[in-house]
């Protein structure tokens, strides 16, 4: 160890401690999509000497949280060492103790997270830890880890719903289909892997009854060899029109649940009581709308694909504008290339949507 | 002037040379817009010994092209020295003499360009030149100069057709207006700015009957102030639809010529007759549309708000495409941010378009 002063044992170690937070965020990125309605944690035990001894992520439940699985990989080894977890850690029963008494019997000497925890009964743990004589520092890579991982877990604990992001592919021109409603494929091979990544990770797939009459789509997620992944989003189907009872949403790959309604704040409390935490939803156009128009969306990721089409449908319909000064405002997050087509991401115009 | 061994008088002199064509790269940016139906160039005169004497851009016609102004400035500095220009000097007699004549009377020892003239008449400037001893090498920086201020020209050269950009603002759902036809302003300010500059580098500005019935647009230049530039673009309306006596876009502020015709085809041919080579197309969709299913729209600029608006009309309509596998391809050039807004500019998948 270095002898730079500093307010608790590892304050010299600034770096090691870095790296480990980079490593929890990492790991936690690993198990998204797998443990809500926990929040996808990671963390890395480092010892008195600044060396990594343990690692864990938050397991699906009601598996362990990710610093008890990190002080047990650690052993003896994480005493008077240091705990790095991208969330504050927990001080409440739940499922399985808090997990600040597994970190205080381990005699971890400091601990270093990222995001506080906003969660009423969860909250707290920096004060439980400070008491037991803990050296408690919070803030490190926050902003990361609260636009990253923990953004849906952190959405959901603030709003009580579900964070959704509205995906939809569309031409240069605005249409999501051509004048025959065929539309495989508007864009290209890279958007389309990215979209099965991203829908694999997410609790919850959402698309209106008139999505499945027309495409009728599997919603099912996947491995490169065709076989279905182990681990399904939950199939969501809004919508009043009746669905046939072969359609492929309603197979046995996953499970699938339907919402007869257009209420979008229905659908997302029905969703909240299922502990679905990340939701993505897939269209079509009246039940974008209707999300839009109801401020429930979270986040827009629109492939635009370099192809014109000059006739069919388009992407959204009735979001409750008449006139331009009226329009849902965003802003863009980032806009790049994925593969031949154009990945733009937005965020409503004034802070999360429907806040 | 340093010992290197080299073919010319100033092979040893590269650095002055290149920075010298980016000084006439920069020079023809200057101008374009104000020299159809010449091309847009730029010319710099490096004396024996490398120092920057003569600098000039073509003027608009009949005025001189770049090389003579260039000239013009170094004298009797020219001998033995260095024309650097961005577009093999001609050497042919048109509405003023071969610029091949004033580099070899003015004694110029070497010539370096960028880019190859295609045109019949004016092609082998570089073999005179030679013929006269001149020491001649092009493709110095020729991807920046066709690329950029010579695209139109060589388009208008190859195809014998005016360049065609077209220019739409959406919003993120594919819509050029609101449902009640309001459309100020779906883009921001940054968008605007960029788009009136480049209306005013444009030869003409081409509109549809329709939108000059719905938005009754000036479609002039003015500089910051509000007044009007000296030059304004040619105003072009296409269709067969009757507009007022009394639209803006018939006032006396600029030129304007009516097309009563969907066929983008006699539109440009109309247009390459009158010298326009650099096209800018505004909308709108049935416009838009003609000219696209024609494979003549050479790029798109396609400017994307941050906006939601769920109904109104799109950019493009009747596109000759009925089913996904009939798409028009693009390729997406840049994808960058204009402001608050996404700018995308995209080329015709096979070369330029309609090629």
């Amino acid at each position: 160890m270095n002898t730079s002063a500093g307010s608790g044992p590892h304050a010299g170690a600034r770096t090691a401690v870095e790296r480990a937070m980079e490593a929890a965020l990492a790991l936690s990125e690993g198990v998204r999509g797998t443990t809500s309605p926990n929040p996808p944690v990671g963390a890395v035990i480092l010892d008195a000497d600044g060396r990594r001894v343990g690692e864990g992520a938050t397991q699906p439940p009601p598996g362990p949280h990710a610093e008890v699985l990190a002080l047990r990989e650690a052993g003896d080894r994480a005493r008077g060492g240091t705990a790095v977890v991208t969330l504050e850690p927990c001080s409440h029963h739940g499922r399985t103790p808090p997990c600040t008494r597994a970190l205080i019997e381990a005699g971890v000497a400091a601990v270093r997270f990222a995001v506080s925890d906003p969660h009423p009964e969860a909250s707290g743990g920096a004060g439980v830890l400070r008491a037991a004589g803990v050296d408690v520092e919070g803030g490190l890579l926050a902003e990361q880890v609260a636009a990253g991982p923990l953004r849906a877990w952190l959405h959901r604990e603030r709003t009580g719903r579900p964070h959704v992001t509205w995906k939809y592919a569309t031409s240069l021109d605005g249409r999501v289909a051509a004048a025959d409603g065929t539309s495989r494929w508007i864009s290209g091979p890279v958007s389309r892997a990215e979209v099965h990544t991203l829908r694999s990770r997410m609790d919850a797939v959402v698309v209106g009854t008139g999505t499945v009459l027309a495409d009728d789509p599997w919603l099912t997620v996947r491995a490169k060899d065709g076989t279905l992944a182990d681990r399904q989003p939950l199939r969501v189907v809004v919508g009043t029109r009746g669905i046939p009872r072969d359609a492929r949403v309603l197979d046995s790959a996953a499970e699938t649940v339907v919402f007869a309604t257009h209420d979008p704040g229905e659908v997302l409390a029905g969703l909240a009581e299922r502990g679905v935490v990340d939701v993505l939803l897939e269209g079509g156009p009246t039940v974008a709308g209707a999300f839009v128009a109801g401020g429930m969306v979270d986040r827009i990721l629109a492939y635009v694909a370099p192809a014109l089409l000059g006739a069919g449908p388009v992407a959204l319909r009735d979001a409750g504008v008449s006139t331009i000064t009226e329009a849902h405002r965003w802003r863009v997050e980032e806009a790049t290339m994925s593969g031949e087509d154009v990945r733009i991401s937005a965020v409503p115009l004034t802070g999360e949507g429907g806040d």
